[in-house]
């Protein structure tokens, strides 16, 4: 257990599958941490190529698998549902003893499937609070995980929580980051209102200013703030909310009900209920301006 | 004329009725840029004693009334309702010659009253796109309106808008604002879409993130970018929405008809329409980003 210990705080070779701004920074922030050899893979030999040329890299073999057999520690860094089939693909290729994760927003479809492959004491997945709207390699930075949160979520019946604990450390001392271990459905259940939903809010005012803007409109600060999330890669994001959608659809629903309760109050020309429906919300945000 | 135009770019006496952080910003820029004479008045004495000791305003008289006798120019920068009642009260004490406009975001009520009291001629409406979710003298700057857009909005059938031109030569001359002179419906029309619809977006998501954020979770800066309109005075935009309500029911009901059709694709499974809905606000929000 101790050298399991030691091999995944610190990994001989960190193996990366995808190269775009999550997985280019992994490997970047490795790399400067002087972990021995990070091996990455991307589908796309430009990127391949550029994290290669820019040192994030040590080697970019052509294929996944070899990726896989090289890796001490594996991390999952492409879209949700490729990483669901990278898992299928990879584990056969598994060293002995190596440790496996992944950097999606949503997580029990993953650790499910890790435990239907029988990687459950191999396998936890992760979610670093760490991103950006920018896409692909040259949106990588080498700090993107320095401070910030990361969700581990053990997979189910995991002999308390050992390869949960060992990538946590991972985080912790090579990334920078502060892992926060969390059973996967309380993950995607915190993640539906603290992240997914603000994105398809975003998303449906964007949608309604694209077609309700008037030409020539100066808009506002507000409106820029309030649709920023909106900008976010559509097919990333379709992958995310649909692997969540037992989550999302109530909690559209609840929208759509305080949605009703305001549009009723306007209708009814009634200012104490329009007063009252923004104040729960402006106390809330107060709150929050405080902590943040 | 021309002793018309040069009162009216530059007022002798400048006359204030509320002096938050519009009226305040207002007072503290016009002093700076040389105005000979600037009067306030606050229903608050506390406000009214901060503006005089920071030189905001040479006199802070204890009747409103006082102040539109004193004025060449008077600006209404109370709350919106407030600012109805005002018009009303102040019209019978104003200067001949002298002119009027207010502040607010809402302008067709306004307009129309200053139209029904005979004030055609003479008022214009104002709505600056600058603000800050602080309220009162404390929060006023003077600079809130260098380089902002100023909508200025004449009354119907004022002779070629001669107090919308003076109005509008007064926010770009002494305030260095950048005055557009704008139909009030068309300005109503305008702003539910660019800011009074953002701001109940704001205000919806802040209320479901202050019935279903888990106890500890940790918001990203999506979520915080998206509910800061929502810290705006629920007080005032009551008045703002319900003003404008007719224009905002209809918006109201295109966001719900929008959010069912993100929510029919996420029951569906439907992952082209999920991304399709995505894409339309990406591309939007990805277009105004090279803009702003």
């Amino acid at each position: 257990m101790a050298a399991c210990t030691f091999q995944a705080v610190r990994p001989h070779t960190l193996g990366l599958i995808g190269l775009g701004a999550i997985g280019g920074s992994v490997a970047r922030q490795a790399k400067l941490a002087g972990i021995a050899t990070v091996v990455g893979w991307s589908p796309e030999p430009a990127e391949r190529a550029a994290a290669a040329q820019q040192g994030a890299v040590d080697d970019t073999p052509p294929r996944a698998a070899d990726v896989a057999r090289a890796a001490d520690l594996l991390v999952l860094a492409a879209p949700p549902a490729a990483n669901l089939s990278q898992l299928d693909a990879l584990a056969p290729h598994l060293r002995p003893g190596a440790l496996m994760t992944d950097v999606g927003s949503v997580k029990r479809a993953i650790v499910a499937r890790a435990e239907a492959l029988g990687l459950g004491a191999r396998f936890a997945g992760s979610h670093p609070l760490a991103g950006t709207h920018r896409r692909g390699f040259e949106a990588s930075r080498a700090d993107l995980f320095r401070g910030a949160v990361v969700y581990v979520t053990p997979c189910a019946g995991a002999e308390s929580g050992g390869a949960a604990r060992e990538i946590a450390h991972f985080w912790e001392a090579v990334l920078e980051a502060q892992p926060v271990i969390l059973d996967a459905a309380r993950h995607d259940t915190q993640l539906a209102a603290t992240s997914h939903v603000p994105q398809l809010v975003a998303s449906l005012l964007a949608n309604f200013l694209a077609r309700h803007t008037p030409a020539g409109a100066s808009l506002g600060p507000g409106a820029i703030d309030t649709t920023r999330l909106a900008a976010s890669d559509p097919a990333l994001w379709t992958e995310i909310l649909l692997m969540n959608r037992d989550e999302l659809l109530p909690a559209l629903r609840a929208l759509e009900e305080s949605l009703g309760t305001a549009e009723r109050a306007l209708e009814m020309g009634d200012a104490g209920a329009l007063t009252a429906w923004l104040a729960r919300g402006a106390e809330w945000r107060r709150r929050v301006e405080g902590r943040a």
